[in-house]
């Protein structure tokens, strides 16, 4: 396995490689990595024949009033766990080498930014889109893996692909999640053990919308209520709950299979997701 | 010289040309060519192996109150100099192939693009930063060709490219100008023939700058205000005129070597650009 800084570097060997004819496989991420993590590199490892792996905690995707700093990091760990699961190259650049202080570009894209996790943090996905297109752009790798924990940011990214002639595609990995259900994420550590008990209810609440779709239930507005309601019963300050289309982000008026229910809530100071597909 | 509307088809030509080991080459153009494209063309035939000039009359770089469906277009004229100067393939999707119905991504370069131009045109830089993207990444250029005339045009792709890391080399075509000294450009049809006449003020105006610059003029605000009436004399309306960096485009204290000198304005309802490096 390969510990590469310089974009450089990165883009001399992935050309070699490309020129051997390999299919490239790539998975971005911010470190800290988790099973979530490892189960989207463990994809990318089995659909590619040459496997980056990038680790930068980027900072245009964070507001001001965010955890850009104490963002949780462990790189000896990391690497470990992306040498066991047979990474290739580990792209691990500066701050400075993907924003140089006369840096400019941004990529927007419409609408589907603004929505769910959009609302709370209106520049997120711009920094998103903007890091993922550089790396893309940096490793031209033949397929990317992303987490269904992130659906939004999965959406977007499949729509810049598209819209931008890329020739990419892009999987998704499922959710992965703690025994007792709570979706994996470097935040967790966050936590208290209140805390930590009490975020269980976001995947309660998804799964009790699961199951009373299955009995029946087909009016988003009761379901978010009560999904609502479960979690300021377990102390959840809810950021959004909503049901949409999974293509499109918008409000559905009935649900449906393949009706998209996502949702954010914060417990203490820290901001979870969680989704599901009916 | 090969003519093609898909994109798919043409990333495939491209594809197999670059399998070869051929230098891609690539001026973008909206068509109804001039000695200005023309001579872009020519630089880019003889920096490649496989050369393409796309034809495009992009949308989202006018604005609703532009003349976009009144642009000047003769293709056949077009393809008969393209074919003369020994382009490889004409590149001319449709509206629809570059912006599906669910179209939603853009590309943005800060504070370059709401400067000179970008003041009166406020959405046009992005419009162009988008569509050249989009051409780069179904073209896969190795060089592309721009004017200068088009100046800061060529500042910012230069930066886009820089920033999201692309392996395109830029290349600068200097302003062609008719025999009276007016910069080439498709909107001069739009001139009645007293406009036509009048409109010489502005190469007039920047040769007086260059002249006075190698005399001692080294206050900007004096030659611009100089450059002001010259043009309002010949009945043109300034829309602005400028002495800036010619990277950051920045308003410069002192004229220097190197300084831009650049300017637009309206005869009648038409409005050129010009600009000179003193």
């Amino acid at each position: 396995m390969r510990l590469v800084k310089s974009i450089t570097e990165t883009k001399k060997i992935i050309k070699l490689e490309k020129n051997k004819g390999k299919i490239i496989g790539f998975v971005p991420t911010m470190g800290y990595l988790h099973k979530g993590h490892l189960s989207l590199v463990h994809i990318a490892r089995r659909k590619s024949e040459f496997l980056v792996v990038s680790i930068f905690v980027n900072p245009t995707q964070f507001s001001p009033d965010e955890d850009l700093k104490k963002y949780p990091r462990d790189m000896k760990r990391d690497l470990k766990s992306l040498k066991q699961e047979g990474t290739d190259l580990v792209f691990y650049p500066s701050v400075k080498q993907i924003y140089p202080s006369d840096y400019k570009t941004y990529v927007q894209i419409k609408d589907l930014s603004r929505l769910l996790c959009g609302v709370s943090r209106p520049h997120h996905f711009r920094g998103v889109t903007t890091v993922v297109l550089k790396l893309f752009n940096i490793i031209k790798p033949d397929i990317a893996v992303f987490g269904q924990k992130d659906y939004q940011q999965a959406v977007i990214i499949k729509r810049m692909v598209k819209d931008l002639c890329l020739n990419i595609k892009i999987l998704l990995g499922k959710i992965i999640r703690e025994k007792d259900g709570l979706a994996m994420s470097s935040r967790n550590i966050y936590l208290s053990t209140q805390q930590r008990e009490n975020a269980t209810v976001l995947y309660q609440s998804l799964k009790w919308v699961k199951w009373s779709f299955n009995d029946g239930l087909t009016n988003p507005k009761k379901a978010i209520k009560k999904i609502r309601v479960m979690i300021k019963q377990n102390s959840g300050k809810v950021d959004y709950i909503v049901a949409v289309n999974k293509n499109t982000l918008e409000p559905v008026k009935r649900l449906k299979k393949g009706t998209l229910i996502a949702l954010a809530a914060y417990f203490g100071k820290t901001r979870l997701i969680d989704n599901t597909i009916l």
